[in-house]
Formats: structure tokens, sequence, C-alpha cells
């Protein structure tokens, strides 16, 4: 599987898209915003620039990179304000796979602008370029030296492949508490890889003194088979995959050689690749966590397994899809919804997902 | 009709869409390929950059601009060889409106790379990062002086909006010999009005002795309303819709409110705008025809008002879509085909097709 050429979240902005269906995404950028603020804070009252470039990495389609991109400008607009210089002319580059439904964010600027432009006071603010960067973080994507600010959040726990030689991870499709030792660690080497190539880019690609703030689902134990919120999700949708198997729907050599490539990895691990790269110094690195049982009251929907396998669907479909055909995806996901409601009463869905939040300044 | 939100050219890969119907576009391309070279040449040969900056304005989905840039690369390529340097970083901006298909261009840029780096003999070219820049050109799209090379080819004769005023331009939907007098004045002013526009905005982007190559369809005549294969493609789709008004499908208001935002320049008016503008020399200012039967010719295909039907269906449905709805654009089409055939044996639409091409240097 060329996760590069394959991975997408679900496009436009129907039931199944990942704009309607990324809201814990939104919760998350919510409660990381005081971090992002900081950082841009910093960066200003360092610089005050003429001019800067902003990248998210990992935009989709939705409107979370939007949103981070307006409270960006709206902090930057604030500052300048103060400080008495004139507006920056500001660059956004979204950036996301090639796969990625670009079409859906593009046509949504003229009034993301507009609205943007009512909020802020000041008619002499901007002006603000938008461009769409399509390609893989797991390689160079801009100009060197060319950014100031980087974000990307829930992106990064995506490998840029499956971890080779897991053949022998039969039933799972993702490092489980059954899955052999080989599994884990070949996740773990995967993502320090993808992780030390991503900071090597980016050290490239940014200004002495620019910044980045990373979110991604990571996990509280050493253990990466321990089973917990971030995990939990990907173990159910083996179940549902597994009794498609049962039923004769998929067979078993496709069953056993597909595996999510997807890493939580946990705040040593993070931290470790980031000292040994060396391009960065670590601002903050902390933990967040999000408690599926109140995100979900707070939504305020009636069906919590609907939603969440909804989620699922938004962001797993496309891997589903160029491995299995498209043929089972309804049966897989109908299944996967009744999975997700009968775990509901045993709490196991509604394990807190933790997220790792790293604010580094490039030296 | 918001020119800007509304007009983008047929979407995707199927059999009316502008990636399937844009072989006219380009031949017209690599007509002006020597020219192209030539700006190339003499920036590189100027400057020898190491990085550069190149966009291609009103991309569209089709392969044509990304034929431009893998030229622009191969000429860049061989130059340095020739000179010793490094090769520079190259940054690819790709802009169209925002209501075009980015995602077919963007899904086609892996195997685009890869190919290009197949052409390249060099292994250590590029590298090369593309971008998607969505907005109207008659306004800013880039950072101050941030642009080296300016292409743009078959683009500038869509105005920014219809024309105000001509209200009385009944049953034509362009300026045609029927047209009163206000009608051509209209749009000539139109024109002026945008393309100093365009011109203001490229000069605050481009950096001093940046080159701008610019290719759109003109007219040799003074006289905007003389009859030649530019507009008379538009008098038969007006010959099309009034058939529909007359068999009661659209009604007269819906008709007589309708016109094409595009003009065909004269020589002599694109010169006098750039010299009043004044942040540009001319290097070249040309005419070049296609002589449309030789084309068709050369396209080998057997039924020449199909090709010439889709070819202006891929252009202008978006527009057509936006004012009279989708309901009749079918039936439109097929008796403009068929309107196409009968004027044939007449030459009318094998008339040449006049092409201005003007290349310039940033003052």
């Amino acid at each position: 599987m060329e996760v590069g050429q394959v991975l997408h979240m679900n496009a436009g902005t129907g039931e199944t898209s990942y704009s309607n269906n990324s809201h814990l995404q939104k919760k998350v950028i919510s409660m990381t915003m005081p971090i992002i603020e900081e950082a841009m804070t910093n960066l200003y009252s360092s610089t005050s620039p003429s001019s800067l470039v902003i990248a998210d990495l990992g935009c989709s389609s939705g409107h979370n990179s939007l949103f981070v991109v307006s409270e960006l400008i709206k902090i930057v607009e604030k500052l300048r304000q103060k400080s008495g210089h004139q507006s920056p002319e500001i660059q956004v580059l979204l950036n996301d796979l090639p796969g990625n439904d670009f079409n859906t964010i593009f046509k949504s600027l003229p009034s993301f602008q507009k609205n943007l432009s009512s909020q802020l006071e000041s008619k002499d603010a901007g002006p603000y370029f938008f461009s769409g960067v399509p390609g893989s973080f797991y390689g160079r994507l801009f100009m060197r030296k060319s950014l100031h600010f980087l974000h990307s959040s829930y992106s990064l726990h995506w490998l840029s492949q499956v971890p080779e030689q897991i053949e022998n991870n039969k039933r799972n499709i993702y490092m489980a508490s059954t899955s052999p030792p080989n599994v884990p660690k070949a996740y773990h080497s995967q993502f320090q890889r993808d992780f030390s190539t991503f900071l090597k880019c980016r050290a490239e690609e940014m200004v002495t003194g620019g910044r980045m703030v990373l979110t991604f689902m990571g996990r509280k134990s050493e253990d990466p088979t321990k089973k917990d919120g971030s995990n939990s999700m990907w173990e159910l949708l083996a179940m549902a995959l597994n009794d498609m198997l049962s039923k004769g729907l998929i067979n078993e050599e496709k069953m056993d050689s597909f595996n999510i490539p997807h890493y939580t990895p946990s705040l040593s691990e993070v931290k470790s690749e980031i000292v040994e790269e060396g391009s960065f110094s670590i601002d903050r690195l902390e933990f967040s966590e999000i408690n599926r049982s109140t995100y979900y009251k707070e939504y305020n929907h009636s069906n919590i397994s609907e939603i969440a396998a909804n989620s699922i669907r938004a962001v797993a479909e496309s891997l589903l899809v160029s491995h299995f055909g498209d043929g089972i995806i309804e049966k897989v996901f109908s299944r996967y919804k009744e999975i997700l409601s009968e775990h509901i009463s045993q709490d196991q869905i509604l394990l807190g997902i933790t997220n790792l939040i790293i604010s580094m300044t490039k030296k």
C-alpha cells in the first residue's frame, strides 16, 4: 500500500465526509490554542516581520485548518496594532497528500476571507495569500528557509508507510496486546524514521527563530500495546473486519496483510527524536487528555456509536477501500457501529484520548 | 454573475472535460514555446538564481500548464549545467479561480514529477515544489517581490466581470456586428480596467528583472465587432441559445441578460495598457495565427463540429449553467454541434484564430 498515494480523509461535505466528522479534531485544536497563541506571540514579538509565512500540515478539506489560520491572523493583527507596526503580508500554505480534497477547502476560501475581514477591526490588515501544497510531509514541501510558523494537528500520528515485516500480525490491524513482539518494535522503528525525516525537512524549510506547534495522538504508557483510548478504536475495527472474514466477504490473505499506518508515540519517544535531530529547541512538550464520554455529551448526539463510527470512517475509509475494494465498506461500518454500541457499556471506547503537544523553536 | 465564483473550465478527465478538450490550447503553447524559452534563458543568464519561483496563471486542471512547467525546468537545468552552477530550488505556483478542479491536477503531480526526473539527466536537479493558488489574477495572489517568472496562456481573454450597462445587447451574448455601439465600448473599458489591474498586481509581486510571458486570443482588426475566428464561435453559440429561446426553453429576460465575459484585444490596445501602467518593458509583442482547418486536420478526428462544440463546452459550461441552470445544457450543445456542422461548409468556423504573445521584463 502506497500510503502517500492512498491515504486521504473523506472528501466533500456529505454524511461520511471528514468535514462533517472532525469535531474531535476541532476540540483538540481548541484545547491546544493557548500554546499556539504563545508560540505566535513569541515569534512576532521577537521579529516583528513585514511578511510572515504560515504552514498547516495535514489540512484536509475541513474547516479546522482555517479555524487555526484565522486565530493566528487575529493574534498577529492584535500584536501589530499594539506595537504600531504595519500589518505584515501573510502567506498561508495548506498542505496535505495529493489525494486530499483541496477543491472543497479552496471553494470555501472566498467566504472565509470575507468573514475574516469583517472580524478584523482594522481595514489595513493583510493582505493574506492562500496556497494548497500537495505532498507528503515526510519529504521536502517548501523552499529553503521560507517558513516562519508551522502548525500540524492530528496528522503526524499517520506513518509514511505500514511498517515492514509484520506479516505475522494476523487478525490484528495495529499493535494490539495479542500482536507478536516484533510488531510494536517495527511500528516504533517506522515512527522514529518518519519523525526524524519530518524534523530534518522542516529544519531546512524554517527560518532561524521560526516556531512549530505539533499535536498528535500519543500514549501515556511506555508499552505501546497497552489498551488506551487511542488504539481501542482500531481493535474494535479489527473485530468488524474479522467478522467479514468469518462470513467469507474478505479472504484470509487480505485480512492478514492489512495494517493501519498509525502510531501513537510516548512523550519520551518524541523527545528523544527531537533531541537527536538537533535543529529545534523544545519550548513545551505536554500531554492533554480528552475524555470521550464528556466530549460525546458536549456533542449532544443521541447515537454515540454512530458518531464514533463515522469519525473513524472519515479518516480510514481510503485505506480500507484501497486494500479491500469498496464493495464491503458499508457492511464493515455497519458492523463496526454495532460493535461500538456493544462496547459502550463496557466503557471501552469511552477511554480518554491522550494527545501530545510540542512547541519548538528552530535553532 | 460573479465571474470569479462561477467561471471554471470543466473538471475531471471525462468526455466534456477541459482536460480532454484543450488541444487547441496545447497547440498555442507549443507555438509560443520559443518565446517562453527566450524569456527564461534571458532571466537565468542575467541572474543565475539559487532559487526560482515560477507561476502559471489560469492553470486549469489540464496537462498544458504542467507541459509548460516541465519545459521551463528543462531549460533551467540545461542552462545551469552549461554554467556549472548548482541546480536552483524551483517553486511552481499553479493559479486558477477557486472553483477550478485543483484535485485533478494535484493527483497527477506524483507521476508528472517521476516522469520529469527521468527526463532530466542530472540526479542533482531540483528540488521542485508545487503549490495551487486559488484566486482571481485580477487581484493580488502572491507575496511582494516573490516571483521570478510568470506565464499565462489563454486566460487573460477572460474578463473579471461581464461589462456593465450592456442590457441592450439583446439576442447577442458578445460583441457582435449587430451589437449597439455602447457594447464594444463597454467591453473595451472592462478590458482596460482588468488588464491594468493585472499589471499593477504583478508589478508588486515580481522581482526586478523578472519575466512575464502572456498569450491570449486577440484580434487583428481595430474594430472589435469584425467577425474573425476568435468571436465567431460565440456568435454561433448565441444562435443555439436563441433557438432555445424560440422553443420556450429559456425566457427572454434570461437570454437578454447573458453575456460572455471574454474580450480579444488588439495589439495596440494591449501595448497602450502596458506603456501606461509603466512597470514593465516590452521585449516582444507579436501576433500568431492558428488556422483552424489545419489544426483540425492535424487532430485527425472525423467529426470537426463535435471537437469544436466540446472545446467551447469545456470552457463555457460553468457560465451557462450558472445563468440558465443545468437543465438545458445537453440541448444547447447538441444544437450548437448542428449549427457548427452547418457552418463548416461556409468556412465560418474555420477562420484563423489570432493570438497575441507578449514577453515583458519587470523594470
